[in-house]
């Protein structure tokens, strides 16, 4: 963490939305066009998206997947984190990760306490497997909307540290 | 998350005690007794109080037996979070839960860490075993009393998640 | 955690320096040389230094061989707890401890994360294995001497209470 690079990159990113709801089109999927929205405003190339029901074991098949598949640097999750019984995002995030990323976790509570306080509610697990970053957001469009506040301008950094490359010019410039 | 609930609930809890000093009868058990005023005065209804030594296996076979217990929405615990030998309260939750929530023991922290540093030192841990949330509190009475402080307002939002229903009036006021 | 002590005591500490490069000798030990001064600015005793590099095997066999030395009461790491594929401190680390200390992991993080927002990334873990605690930090000296700041104070006070004694006059000083 010496280097830290603050030069823009390309990120190729993957949103996945986790909701029983939106599964069986009983609700319009606000949250994952939003995330797939501002990380096309920070530069980011969204290739794909997904739509799953709160299933562990289909989320961490999913997940796995996706942080395998070639040149993918992050997987943004929205839903599935809070207390509810079938809130499992974070567990079959765990399942899936290699290296945890606690810090990224706990900067979306406590940034998010200071907005609302149930924001500490978020069962939100972040870490990386393979050259990927996952990340769960909360399934609210305005916990993504301030979720994704504090985590664009960390991005670009942490993603070129995964790579393990020198920062190179690109389309994607962070806050 | 989307809906989370401020409506009024009545929250059945149960407060554990971990001390081997209260368990031998060579303390008065204060903190166990203000935990249950704490929650009484914000409208729970303590239906249960135990003391047990601060042996893993016992704290957490103590813990499971009270989660599977019909229609209990809270344990409480106070004491043996510290970083003293005996201390093992978080190891015997954490083997006793099933979906974490670390967002409730880092508040815990955080905001005590803002009255005093030593708050940092709770090795704590919150999580949801079936349909009831554990928490650990810190032994010293002053730790709880700022702990339900901090918890006490998102406590009837998260039992009402857990208990996947919409909000029903009932006694337990959030402050 | 009832009588947190303030009093001085001895406190004999061992420097880990977790780095490739270091350990091919391709880059001075910057850090791992801080660790050791402020370490005896606060009054510590540094019993031994390592150098090793991101392996984790390696890092966890060391780490484990100190802690079970005799009267090692704190490792302290540099290196290796970012995202960068070599960075495996925090798996290293969390192999060999046997009761976490998250509160220290994550103070770290968030009072870092006040002066530079990068210090979220550190994935560095805290706790205890038999009577020694280790914590990791991150690698540049910038992270060392502010994570050594916010952890100084509380050291003496942990160390006692893993010691399970009553606090004895000695020379290490809490600033």
């Amino acid at each position: 963490m010496t280097d830290v690079p603050g030069k823009p990159i390309m990120i190729r990113a993957i949103v996945v939305t986790v909701s029983d709801k939106g599964y069986r089109g009983e609700r319009e999927d606000t949250s994952g066009l939003l995330l797939c929205q501002l990380l096309a405003k920070m530069g980011a190339q969204v290739t794909d998206a997904h739509l799953v029901p709160d299933e562990r074991d289909q989320i961490a098949a999913l997940l796995a997947s996706l942080a395998d598949g070639d040149g993918v640097d992050l997987v943004l999750t929205t839903g599935g984190t809070g207390p509810s019984p079938r809130d499992v995002t974070p567990e079959a995030t765990r399942a899936v990760i290699e290296r945890e990323m606690p810090g990224l976790a706990e900067l979306l509570r406590w940034d998010g306490y200071r907005r609302t306080p149930f924001a500490v509610l978020s069962r939100g697990v972040a870490g990386i497997r393979g050259h990927t970053l996952i990340v769960n957001l909360p399934g609210s469009p305005k916990a993504v909307s301030e979720g994704m506040e504090v985590l664009s301008p960390l991005l670009p950094a942490i993603i070129t540290l995964i790579r393990d490359e020198v920062p190179v010019d690109g389309l994607c410039t962070p806050q």
